[in-house]
């Protein structure tokens, strides 16, 4: 018998997410619950879809969060996209475009992997190649890679996808909020995110969007979508503008807490806010320099919310993160993959990309040293 | 630009779930985010798989809650044991039995229906006479169904399941801390629930079980499964005893929530927690009679948690149902499919379930009528 409510303890969240929540996001998620087809909570599923519409600046009608986590917006992509036998162009630079590639294949997608080295962007010149003589469904990237700290410009790539024929899909999950994500400028048709990055919300939820031309394509399908839970023509009836049609229940309470997210990003304003994640970045970049520490991924395509830091030769890994965590209750992440051991995973996210943090895990790391 | 936090309207929440939320859970859900491999989070985890086993009543290893609400937890069981061309005999009395028969069909099932009339349980003999000269993967039962108020008894359904080669499986979304369910004594193989019902958590995550037969069947597949979200030998890797690999990250705070409502469940003690429910059901039902209304759903198998109550002929059924929440701040729910119009569901669920809320919402409705 567990006789008294558990405890944690306090920390400050500085690895590849999580992000420490507001303290009035917290206080948002625990109100008292209404049901979830209370006019007041349909009222707020409502200001929840504009406001996300403006952190993904667009006007696509679809954009609604999705009732899991961001790998549950990665499949809610793929799976109402792909049917059996469709080509899809991924760009594979790390752990989340390896991922995609499982995802859409569990679909039936053809994939066409287009890897380079973790801790690289993915070049226009090689999805180019990859295009030459296809016209797949979907071209595939990854905008902010979390397992490497890699920022790939998006621009190009959209416009050679559609130049194929493709849709352009996004995983944006550490990119909103921290850096620019334009949706329509940027011709992204496809683009899921999560909550629990930059948006400094707790993960659960996860924000997605699709423009007019992947509804149709949608539409056009000639298979029924292979979930259920993450059919988006049954989802539209849910989170449309008509007359409400029971799907599932919303997480009522994550979405108390997204809606008080959005609110405090668009009070301090989009930009402001990407602002603050490139300074913070740069006053951690400044500061690692000054104590031999450098940034693992591509020069000049290094994100500003997640940090992939150089080990240095000898130092042990993981009985720094550990006493980073211990002693000065500050969580960082390891390295994945082929970046495992080589690398600290030093998230700059939301709520958690303050100068006060950047000072407080630079001092710890000198001590540490 | 939305300037202030949402506030929302105190309700009392008497419908098909979500129901009510106790202080505490709230209180745990407000605590700070530690990480979701942060050594406190995994101590939890291991807590929450702990009561969940003794919530189902069942030794399975494979016992904890899918990041998803209810209708995820359906996905996860059918995605996971169906291959493309594998029977499934499911009984269809209700909403959710249809979901089932559709979540089913998705995943390459084909699909048997054991169809009756809303509001009856689901008879043995209808089940055996679909097995007559049939050897299908599984037999789908919905235990509670919460469209229609009827409870169908497991026990000799899951013999019959057996003898027929077939795993046994169960939603028990508004059955689980609200009745009995003994998963091990009943031979259940595969089930699931949600968080938002008798256990009296906000909606967000789906406990599930497995037993060792059923995880035999899945190590048996000859294909991968469908959904990588939801595939339980990844999940595996995450929620398991050993060293934890990540798949995806866990809803954080939900997961505070359902530690929180677990332990109090626990602590009332798991009996004397359905016996609350069967005492309230009788208060209400006897109330109700003596103002003329009558439960519709099958005599004797009616559920405690979820009542549905016959709308007398003339009655302004939304009419009421809009004057309980706007004047009395009470939420009861509609009929759903065929019983539209017919039937309010009045749900006594969890920490909704009081002598209190039965008292009020049998005064309210005597205004009303």
């Amino acid at each position: 018998m567990i006789t008294q409510a558990f405890t944690l303890p306090q920390r400050t969240l500085m690895g590849p997410g999580p992000s420490d929540v507001p303290p009035s996001v917290l206080a948002a998620m625990g109100q008292s619950l209404v049901g979830h087809l209370d006019p007041s909570f349909v009222a707020m599923m409502e200001e929840i879809k504009k406001m996300l519409r403006q952190v993904f600046l667009t006007e696509n009608e679809m954009t609604f969060p999705i009732s899991g986590t961001g790998s549950a917006g990665m499949e809610f992509c793929f799976t109402n996209l792909i049917e059996p036998g469709d080509e899809v162009v991924i760009g594979i630079n790390g752990v989340f475009g390896t991922r995609m590639a499982d995802v859409a294949a569990r679909c039936g997608a053809e994939v066409v992997k287009v890897e380079v080295e973790w801790g690289h962007i993915i070049e226009p010149a090689q999805i180019a190649e990859a295009l030459n003589g296809r016209s797949p469904k979907l071209v595939a990237i990854v905008h902010a890679e979390t397992s490497t700290g890699a920022l790939t410009p998006l621009g190009d790539i959209s416009k050679l996808a559609h130049d194929a024929g493709a849709l352009f899909l996004v995983d944006s999950v550490t990119s909103l909020g921290g850096c620019p994500v334009r949706v329509d400028d940027w011709g992204v048709d496809v683009i899921y995110s999560g909550t629990q990055k930059c948006l400094s919300c707790p993960p659960g939820l996860a924000p997605v969007s699709l423009s007019p031309r992947a509804m149709e394509a949608i539409a056009g399908r000639k298979t029924a979508v292979q979930s259920w839970y993450l059919d988006v023509n049954l989802l539209a009836n849910y989170w449309g503008d008509g007359a409400r049609v029971y799907h599932h229940t919303a997480p009522i309470t994550m979405n108390y807490a997204l809606h008080e997210s959005l609110r405090l990003i668009l009070d301090e304003g989009l930009e402001n806010c990407w602002s603050r994640h490139e300074t913070n970045h740069f006053r951690l970049k400044n500061g690692l320099a000054e104590i031999g520490l450098g940034i693992a991924s591509q020069e000049g395509h290094q994100l500003w919310q997640l940090n992939a830091v150089t080990v240095p030769e000898g130092t042990d890994e993981s009985g720094v993160r550990k006493a980073l965590l211990n002693d000065h209750g500050i969580e960082i992440g390891p390295g994945l993959g082929p970046l495992a051991g080589k690398v600290w995973r030093i998230g700059l996210m939301g709520y958690s990309s303050s100068e006060e943090n950047v000072d407080r895990v630079l001092a710890a790391l000198k001590t540490l040293l």
